[in-house]
């Protein structure tokens, strides 16, 4: 079960609101690469965890402090937005009253569903999607699911750092882009201590009865094989898994032209899409 | 640009056709863990690459792959569904003409809406989502999500292999599971190649600019620190990309309790949301 | 069964064509708070309606009415658009031609797309999505989600009135202004009529089977419940059903631990998610 | 920032494992009647509130609260899919082996996807989606809100517990009514704490700028108004908030018929959607 | 504006419920073939329409007579779901209390949500999405969408009416199919009336602007062109706008290999994705 | 199976980058009007062929080419956004560091989570939705359905080239205007190939199961039929399909005032939705 404290987990501050960035902000919040998505993504692979203890507590541990994220998160909005006010205040006044906000590139729903408040969407108003969360009941693959999120969220935080001279939101960024460096590294070390960094997963399938001939062949579908740059460490030397050495084939057929019968009567299927002799 | 052969990559057979297996392919095809996903994520990198030649060319290479196996399991799908078209027949002449039909579990929309055809939908009939593409700019970012994408596309394969014992479908799907072991690996190699697979990504952020007191700390927000057991390689030694030492803490709030100001009156907040001394 | 009449409802002028104004006013057709959600859910509600006639009558004649207001906004929305032409024909002479359009904030899709003309999309262009309709088959849930429907639409469409000075377009807001006032009593009044206003609803569930020590007890989470404010008309009285007293407790487990069983092997857990013993 | 305790909130058992009614638990979870969308309005509603601390502090406690009900109800659900695997198991040795697990009804990503867990998904595995979360910046639309979702969420709840004779999910769902009890309290006490309970919200908006011929009166739009059986407390006395008086009248236009003008011709719109003349 | 009859367009009559036919005939309602796409696209189509007031009356007309199908098929629904009643009630007593209600196949929702209504989404539960409606200023291509809405709608109309012997639901099918058959005929008729049944639309665009090299060739992607069997009145012969000769070209490249500038720092492209230097 | 080859099938060029064009491009590459759509939807139109080989050969050669436009357009949003680069740049330097980026109403996600490249999204940031895809098992159905997709993108394809001025963006559009020209007339041509230009589809469901009475009447729903202009082509002589005479009539209702039963108890319908007895 969940707990709370009023105080934040570090600390936000905006020297200077900014509608503009409240908008840009919002990707942090509710898109894919933002914060309810790994939130969700790490209580549900706990909530769901079928092996050891550790793996269960550590999942809990980081989700509940995303919950904190999204906090964090959701007053920089807030407090940004607050920056919007007086636009708004003078536009009504003004003979072209929209201009200031629009000509601005805020997201009208800002204001108009929110009344200067977060919202968990991403920065184009897009809402958030729980098709993203990932849990799969296979811890390997929710670590390197969870590598993939953090890597991304990482850059996202840089990206907006970059966009940023407002101190108090760049000490904000600075402690999330810490955070995700952090993450980062523990997926990866869940990944070592069970040993699939480098490894095929899932484990657990036995390998003769996974095709042999085409598991470590890189195929080229270039019409001109040969002016494909696309060698490197993955298409010669042994595979990362060890299992298997790299090799390269172009792409050709193994397969035969498909054949699917004549649709049945019940699918309405235009005399059976026309048959060739109804056309002569 | 593109090019095709009328033949299939690897054959696909169905040799006793199940509209229920149909269903659960769908989620090969338009799911989340799908061909339509890695399809779409591997060409938008490859057309939106700004790296080395080489890279490039390899995600066109296996971009165009994976058209080639959406192409096989929507055949496959095809196939399966011949299966309901005697189902459909009798039932018609029943007295409760749905029982069979539904009560096999069939899509319906498999029927109503494709005439016995496969769709860009998932095995609940969602459809294919393009917020799923990741092509962030990022080489380490796009390889790490295709390395999440490509395990989490194994373990759908296997899974899916489990639930059939058609001799068609299983070796069409133990060819998919090679192409899936490849794709991994392939993808892996990629990152050790440009040193990222256990680094911290992306690299070019100037690490004094991230907070330094939080980057390698494991940070416990349980309320009884002393009961989590989520210790390991995550919270101890140095970390995977060698620039800082695991550490532990018990989560606290380093921020204050967050104040906004008073709603402006254009935001109508219900009297600033009812002023205490509104209530008396 | 529908009619209509080619005059609209109210009268519907804009003085001065505004293609900003048209993108806010999308909120009000096809966002969560417009005007498409109320009129479905009040036509589903009327439709699967199983109790006295005269809450279905009253909700076709509502539901209906909002079809009108969907035509007046749609109507709105392709007056300001015209707002956009001369723009756009100027853009093309000069030399950079998309300047002014996308500087003003217009919807690309109300050119590219609509030709001018309104969508039911929000404010951001997210399109209208049927999940927000609540028709649930009970009359005190479903009068409460319209009270709510109408409570966001009226709070909408008086921020919408502050965001314009058009004489033309505050007049029909005042308009619709008025009927959030009255929809809104409307359903307030048949709540108060079958007594459900201050009840807990559904009525129909003997109270004998919800646990009693936790139905009118207020759950501090905070983890210091000392600290929290949340004090009120909530945590102590009568409650306002009559059927029990407001209490206020600090949270605590009164749960276990939650112990799931191993994955099966047909899960592919990842060799059941390593067991710690093979870490060693 | 928050924190976790590894118990539950209240104890989650489940005597006869049973994955039918998993996938009706995802109702409760990720629907639109469900826990995580409460959790996240709540949540939303505290971090964007700008009025007295008393109601944020509120808004915290109770969203906190949901997390712990969202835990438990993804408990129940992987609890209840323990039951899929022995008919996994036999089907797979069987010789038709999807049989049984589809004719059951389970959710198919609860295994191919989720691997026997919960996924933040409805009960036919539509996805979570953020835009039903509502933080309006008005506080009293904001309880409207919560009034509406915690009513719609205790009629889910208690047509959940119609569905099971297991005493442990009968238990669990006892605990969860009387929690909707309290929220749906709760969110009343303060409507009427802040007299918004039979009151037209906002309240700010100068009555004279809404149009004072609309705003009491029932609308009724059937054609042959004599048959509507549309009178009750709506349409006669004074209205709820006391500023006003009902009144009922049958609909007629009161606006014109809308001209727009004709379209530019960068709009390209068939030659001008061919005019009359040109048809001759 | 708008207005009802409290009677339905035609008659509805269900002689034996079914919930299982309920859950089909949702296709029909909020499925992208059903009548709330219809509607809403007429009506849209008629409220932005800036040709002659003809074809806006015509689109009027039509978009309110869909609304009256919209309401016969949710009746349709919600009389088949009198048949889940019994089935529930003997659940409840029974042992195994979900078997029969999930076996039969019933969407969860139109119980757990709709206590037996019908919602506005497609027979797998996905919400109807305002996405589908197309109004795009263009009479023409508005035509076009409108046969090709008509032509889907009575293809699954009469799949649904091969899926029930139901007397009643036949006949109100009859009805619908019927409809369907006058409307594909009414939009054909405007196309043919407007001289676009045959013609390249939009017809406004100066022919010379468009490259004419390509304009009427039919480009074969196959790799071994001479294998495609895609010829027909396609590939030979005057086009059907009577303005070009159709022709036949295997696919070559025009373009060239295009190539990308190197990201600028601020998109953080791991050292500009890691150029082939650093490999060394 | 597929294959690439690294030219482009056209060549692509921007003379002067504009970010703003960059994203209305988007709405021609996962806009409904755009080519992921008609890619994937003649591609599972081939896919799920069940009739002569010519069609299926015909869908898959021009699927095919369908990826090589999506190529094209995403190379010209990448290229525009070359343009976005100095504007971050000067930004980061200047005291406002959003404005020029934002004010030039760049897709915030082209920066924050493309890093600079294309999306398969909408010009809103909406993604791709495989839903639009349409494969019905009907050939007619299918080809006016890319009939449609075809007069949509044209229609948006010359759109863009209005609202550009730059020579090598009015030369790619120019052949992507010549190749809608061709797709139009191809579909159109298979239409008068199998005889269903004019006809009503499908053809195959007996004409005397359908309602004689209503399959060629125009029906008006304007509340003063007189009114109404919508007379023409649709409302008198004989149908297109030649099968029937056009007729015209005003809407009045054939079917009766629906009765639906009470809720069943486990509907929890609030006391069967409060009857009338219980008012008193």
């Amino acid at each position: 079960m969940f707990y709370h404290d009023k105080k934040l987990q570090y600390k936000v501050r905006v020297d200077k609101p900014n509608p503009l960035f409240a908008k840009m902000l919002q990707q942090a919040i509710g898109g894919i690469e933002g914060e309810i998505r790994v939130c969700m993504q790490y209580l549900f692979q706990a909530w769901n965890s079928r092996g050891p203890a550790k793996y269960r507590d550590m999942l809990l541990e980081t989700g509940t402090e995303e919950i904190s994220h999204i906090e964090m998160l959701s007053t920089a909005v807030a407090l940004n937005l607050e920056g919007a006010a007086p636009a708004i205040q003078e536009d009504v006044a003004s003979k072209n009253p929209l201009v200031q906000m629009i000509l601005g590139g805020m997201d009208p729903r800002h204001y108009l569903s929110g009344g200067l408040g977060a919202m968990p969407a991403d920065s184009n108003g897009v809402p958030f999607n729980g098709s993203w969360v990932v849990s799969s009941g296979n811890l390997a693959v929710d670590m390197r699911s969870n590598v993939m999120a953090e890597s991304g969220g990482r850059l996202l935080a840089i990206r907006l750092f970059e966009l940023t001279d407002d101190p108090g939101m760049r000490d904000m960024l600075s402690f999330l882009i810490a955070r995700d460096t952090m993450h980062q590294q523990q997926w990866l070390a869940v990944l070592e201590e069970i040993g699939a960094l480098r490894d095929t997963i899932p484990n657990t399938f036995p390998r003769d009865l996974e095709n042999q001939d085409f598991n470590y062949k890189f195929v080229v579908t270039n019409i001109n094989p040969e002016d494909s740059q696309a060698q490197g460490r993955w298409t010669q030397g042994q595979s990362l898994d060890g299992m298997g050495t790299f090799d390269r084939e172009p792409a050709r057929p193994y397969g035969q032209e498909p054949k699917l019968s004549d649709a049945p009567w019940q699918a309405h299927a235009q005399k059976a899409q026309t048959k060739d002799s109804d056309l002569k």
